[in-house]
């Protein structure tokens, strides 16, 4: 029988457990899940036999090092930044990891040590970054076993609210983390590579320099640039690449409307607000306009943004109850924290709601002198509000792969990213089974750029 | 004979030296100056009797740790960030030491030891900070001494270029440390208060959210908001005050030109541009703008700043060489450095030109029931390149305040701001036979904000 150890219960880890437990028996597993709430990991696991929940504190050194040297694998379902500690025990006690986050320095640095003792730790396998690695990679091989000659590179992704359960005049609810979402493009310059040319969006533009994107079945979407594209050259081995662009999915409009928080200063998380527990929505959004005797908030919001009359937008603000005078109640508060509070008021998913994820890569290469463009996209839906697309996209490529290395099917050792046609085919294989699946077209262009 | 020891040469020691070798026989002194460049210090002190240039190195601690005991008193030029230890070598051999820096916190440490050993380290005694607190505190202080309520307190300062050698579209010149200029602004958000409101400003709007400044007999200036007037509140013991904004004066269009580099990204210092040594003023200016086939990057500038087509900005982004091919050759360099590249070439003051620094202060108070308000402003003019209105305005009340601690005029003692009027009084009087005097004109208003 084969230990699996899972670290943390939480929204996430979801669909991941319930794959767990269903092929439990078929492979022999026995699943142990480690949470600070054990509640939380009980409902999770329903008394299956094969199954534990554990109350756990990855800080408690004794207990993590304890669970782990009993593991044959950890998932760790941990915030970033904890997984490491994690990693350091996988090491001592000589057990292979997975996870779904972007590989650290720190985690970098275990590499050597990791090949050493035979062990893989797999990161970067879930959904974004995840799927994205495992059909971007598989599209560029097949372009170039076929001779294609890789120019162009765009890939874009966006957790959203499934069309059915869009009731909202921001076409938008929060199916994640709010927080990152309010912070999205912060901390540093966005950077990327078009048509040979290195461009550079500073924060105040990114949600001005949009792409207009159209994907058959879907709809329309908008993407705004990632941070840093050109990082992905090597990744990906697209040096020679004269455009490579990553960003997010977002229904038409909504990066200008979100620009308003932008440019009032409402997504600034480096200062307290003073008086923020006392203050209303209203004095909120007042405390970025300049002062007037007379002038109305909503006046000074239009003339700032140069609104004419019958821009939607305003409607869009006053639905977020922005000019209303409810107590925000939030002690030493940032702006960005005022925001999320306010938003999370009007964005929450409702019991019926379903999330959707949406994958779109635009991969354009040259072949006998011509150019062409395939275009490959993903769609899932939540099940439920349990079952929701972020659980099942996060979680499936975690359990596959673990169930992968657990069979002695994955021969790479030490830190690693899912890009070898050994992860990927098998991985894509399975997650097709299970409802997550890309549509290809490909199709001659003039160019690539429009 | 007393022993002054002046660390730095530099630009704006140049008025401070002339002063102490001035009156050095009348209050018979030996005045050292240190510099890395001995040169420099000898050319300043020009052979005179009472005088001795030495090449000095602040990171030398030896040397540092001889000359500091072998003074009555040190004045320290250096960079804010280098006082430190001329400040823990004075408290060790019981030095007095004044600067024209900000009192870092390491600095504000050292008080209660500076205190014992009878010392005093006076800071922030040169422009701004130095006759900007003088004044302001004056002004406060006669208006409460009268009965007045002051309500309302707004004060601004600039470096700018004299109108006799205002001859470029910009009406700014270069006129100190550049590289402040560039970064003017950044690293947090511009906090005040006013009517009672606490406002907030993100850097994207600062240079939109300007005050339009008439004073009398200067003509007109635009004034934009330095980043944290909260903190003066306690400095000018003005806690009750409902207006609180201090601000950076230029001439009025400039602050909305320059808002263009901030827009674009070009005033960003975090990260190196690719290919910044062999790229073009134009195609540095291109990085920050969208892809396109055939658009020019003049007309890309237009559509995303939304300028009409009569509107000069055009002209002043072109008289500044930024859409010429010229070679950058700077490597791994910046935006913010690249930008200020370009503009040093344009805005460099010419051998004959004169800068000119302003000052200006909006005192509003409660008097018998109704509403007043006292403008106060100065203005300096450069003589030549070396005695340049900069260096007067540092140098003159360092210089006056070291004699008045020499002289046993100042009885406060430890880590100290020029506030009460033991300090303030003479250093003006003093000022004011020097060329640095402030008009003042009192009026009643109906409110204080217009």
């Amino acid at each position: 029988m084969k230990n699996i150890f899972v670290i943390g219960a939480g929204r996430s880890a979801t669909t991941l457990i319930a794959y767990l437990l269903e092929n439990a028996e078929r492979f022999d597993w026995h699943i142990s899940v480690g949470e600070l709430d054990v509640s939380l990991a009980e409902r999770k696991l329903n008394g299956h036999a094969r199954s534990r929940a554990i109350a756990f504190d990855v800080f408690n050194a004794e207990q993590r090092k304890e669970e782990i040297s009993k593991a044959d694998i950890v998932i760790s379902m941990l915030p970033a930044s904890m997984h490491i500690e994690v990693a350091k025990d996988c090491l001592a006690f000589g057990k292979h990891m997975t996870t779904a986050s972007y590989i650290s320095k720190e985690m970098k640095a275990l590499d050597g040590a990791a090949k050493e003792k035979g062990l893989i730790f797999l990161n970067e396998i879930g959904l974004d970054p995840g799927i994205d690695h495992l059909s971007a990679i598989k599209l560029i091989d097949e372009i170039r076993a076929k001779g294609g000659d890789i120019q162009h590179f765009e890939s874009f992704t966006g957790g959203l609210v499934a069309p059915e359960s869009d009731d909202n005049p921001w076409h938008y609810k929060f199916t994640w983390n709010p927080r990152n979402v309010v912070l999205a493009s912060q901390g540093g310059a966005v950077k990327f590579i078009h048509n040979g040319k290195y461009k550079y969006i500073p924060y105040n533009r990114v949600f001005r320099r949009t792409e207009y994107i159209m994907i058959e079945g879907l709809g329309e979407f908008e993407g705004y640039a990632n941070r840093d594209s050109l990082a992905y050259r090597e990744v990906y081995n697209l040096q020679n690449v004269k455009t490579l662009y990553r960003g997010t999915l977002r229904r038409p409009g909504f990066s200008r409307w979100w620009d308003t928080f932008v440019q009032l200063g409402m997504t600034d998380d480096s200062y307290v607000m003073e008086d923020s527990e006392t203050m209303t929505n209203r004095d909120f959004i007042n405390s970025f306009l300049p002062f007037s005797l007379k002038d109305s908030v909503e006046l000074k919001v239009r003339a700032m943004l140069k609104l004419d009359q019958d821009d939607r937008l305003m409607e869009k603000l006053t639905w977020l109850g922005l000019f209303e005078k409810t107590k925000i109640g939030l002690k030493n508060a940032t702006p960005a924290q005022i925001l999320q509070h306010i938003l999370e008021q009007k964005w929450a998913m409702k019991p019926n709601d379903k999330d959707m994820i949406v994958m779109w890569h635009k991969v354009g290469f040259l072949k006998d002198g011509k150019k062409f463009v395939t275009e490959s996209s993903m769609m899932v839906k939540g099940d439920d509000q349990h079952n929701t697309a972020m659980a099942k996209t996060v979680g499936l490529p975690l359990a596959i792969s673990t169930q992968m290395i657990l069979e002695g099917k994955i021969k790479e050792r030490g830190v690693c990213l899912p890009l070898s046609a050994d992860i990927y085919l098998p991985v894509l294989a399975e997650l097709a089974k299970n409802g997550i699946s890309f549509t290809e077209k490909t199709y001659p262009v003039e160019e690539f750029d429009t």
